[in-house]
């Protein structure tokens, strides 16, 4: 039996099934024995067939990054989601549209007062109680009120409460994708943990409602210890994985999900380059592990078994070509690929990679099965 | 009257298309000033619209990257392409298919006697005489036959022209895309431009056609002094130009025609942040004047009428969320912008930042003009 790829045009995105699976269980036995409910973040995947393996149930929860995929999976089934950025209040006619329209639970997330204000007067124009969490800034790393700034939490949270639409607060622990120490991440989670549930209580203290404790970064997720107080997890990347994970620690290369399918197309023979057709187009402009220990530059390169090549990467990158090489100082050989040969990269960010093709062929076993699922992009 | 910028969603991509149009006409005039065609690459705009403006005619000629584009173009009317990216055997039914269904002249490129054994196997079962250009390596960059390397342009020849389908010699200087000084780029093009014509001479030496002595990259396209013997010169990010391009030289930062509309979502006041709703997602992952003498980060911060704010740029991007601050060492103070304002960022490079996206929204004369040109994607 062939693995079927043959028949396939390049460069093009293979998913494994059973990896994804697998990589879902896992994270949902961890959550359940921490106690928490996974709210899986569907920007990673960006497909309905994904989102319905990575959910507790068809109609969620799950956390969406973009309106657009809060509408895609709302007329796919699912009743339950957070817009996870925060809010424009250009883009509140749309949220509510959307509420409407298929009855979903859509909440947004904001972090000050303007927004808070904004998000008021429309609840009042609009009688819609919009459910709003206030977004906490675990770690300096991007967005969020400080946890420690007391007036400005409960500055948002009198304005929202008004509305009835104070949910509680949401965390994202993004400086953990800079570590790569197991104790760091698990320090890392626990500090996230903490700046939640002190936002949480400074509202309590203020008479405000906080039923909702939200935390979530894939490296965070996969290393806390505790999660008592927390009332949801969300990560998304998890479910697929990619080499910069794996720099992190939050997946073995093995685990990744998640490969770009491409044919060699040239060599240059004396610079030991093999040439592709699967160039950043095809394997994004990510070059997250160029931060890390191990520079994966573009990808890491596998036979059509998923099998890596003795230190073989996508060196460099044009838009439709990809130059295979050694890593700097291997002591490996080129593999002999001739003109026309298939092979596999494995990508530094599955959210970039996933982000530049309309679907996935899915593999299971090994072989293609045949399933085609799509995924959408824009706003 | 206003920009009518108010009533997009945003993240969006908008085209200056009076910017477009004089990028076209200043490098037709130079080209034709030279005595060469015009075959502008389309895979940066990959937009019809856009295509009609930048060719001579609307049935070509043009250069695309995918053969998704050759068949976009060709079911628009374009009749004349190069695809050129090194062949695989395994597309050449879709090449034939291609010429077949639309009477299309689509060339392919090769740079191994494999290849050209492979085609010439297509062309026998097929009897149809497919286009060819043997590919010549201008630079080291990439791929292409060494141009001393007689033997083998030599035999590749000789198989291609048993099928009657040996075109001429292309070329791209992709090394130049590293210089920024106009006498170094000078001399790249016309390093290109002596590849050429040696190749060219080899085969014709040896009782083969050349007919076509095809160049191009933007960078040397816009330096050449000399292109005697070059029949055509095919160059694509010269139509919209990108902040690496005027890094390079070949632009001025006032010329490029590609902005991406955001919006400020959020603060972080005591760092001097602003957070927009353009992310990588939005802008791309590339940050390719990370290399160049100014780091551009992802992007320069513009009002809404595209006039840079001092020192202002993208300093860091997530998936959906952009991080504008000012450059490091700036004596500049960060702009006032409340939640909800409008603000257009220049992109490091054109084809990446245009990939993200599936349309342009038009602005002639620093309005709206209501026309939205669709852009394509995939293979």
């Amino acid at each position: 039996m062939t693995d079927g790829f043959d028949d396939l045009e390049t460069p093009c995105l293979l998913l494994d099934s059973d990896k994804l699976a697998a990589n879902v269980a896992g994270m949902r036995v961890r959550l359940d024995r921490l106690g928490v409910t996974l709210r899986p973040h569907l920007k990673t995947a960006k497909s309905l067939d994904v989102a319905r393996i990575a959910m507790a149930s068809p109609s969620g929860p799950a956390t969406v990054s973009t309106l657009r995929e809060a509408e895609h999976f709302a007329e796919g089934g699912v009743r339950d989601l957070i817009y996870a950025v925060g809010i424009a209040p250009q883009k509140l006619d749309r949220v509510g549209a959307i509420r409407r329209r298929w009855g979903v639970d859509l909440a947004i997330v904001l972090d000050s007062v303007a927004q808070a204000e904004a998000v008021a007067a429309w609840i009042r124009r609009n009688g819609d109680p919009l459910p709003v969490l206030i977004e906490v800034d675990a770690d300096g790393h991007r967005s969020g009120v400080n946890p420690g700034d007391t007036d400005t939490l409960v500055a948002i949270g009198r304005v929202l409460a008004e509305g009835a639409s104070l949910r509680g607060v949401l965390l994202h622990a993004g400086d953990s994708y800079g570590l790569n120490d197991p104790a760091a991440l698990r320090a890392a989670a626990e500090a996230e943990r903490q700046a939640a549930l002190g936002a949480a209580a400074i509202l309590r203290e203020a008479g405000l409602p906080s039923p909702v404790v939200s935390v979530g970064s894939t490296p965070t997720a996969r290393h806390a210890e505790n999660l008592d107080g927390i009332t949801e997890v969300r990560a998304g990347v998890f479910m697929i994985g990619d080499l910069f994970q794996a720099g992190v620690g939050s997946c073995a290369i093995d685990d990744i999900a998640l490969t770009v399918l491409t044919t060699v197309i040239g060599h240059q023979r004396d610079k030991g380059w093999i040439i592709t057709d699967a160039g950043w187009m095809a394997l994004s402009r990510d070059r997250g592990t160029a931060r890390q220990a191990v520079d994966q530059g573009y990808g890491i390169a596998c036979d059509s078994a998923g099998h890596p090549y003795p230190d073989l990467i996508v060196r460099d990158a044009n838009q439709e070509h990809g130059i295979l090489a050694l890593r700097p100082g291997a002591s490996a050989s080129v593999p002999d690929l001739p003109i026309g040969a298939r092979l596999r990269i494995l990508p530094n960010h599955a959210c970039a990679t996933g982000a530049q093709h309309d679907r996935y062929h899915v593999v299971s076993d090994g072989h293609l099965t045949g399933a085609v699922w799509p995924r959408i992009s824009g706003w």
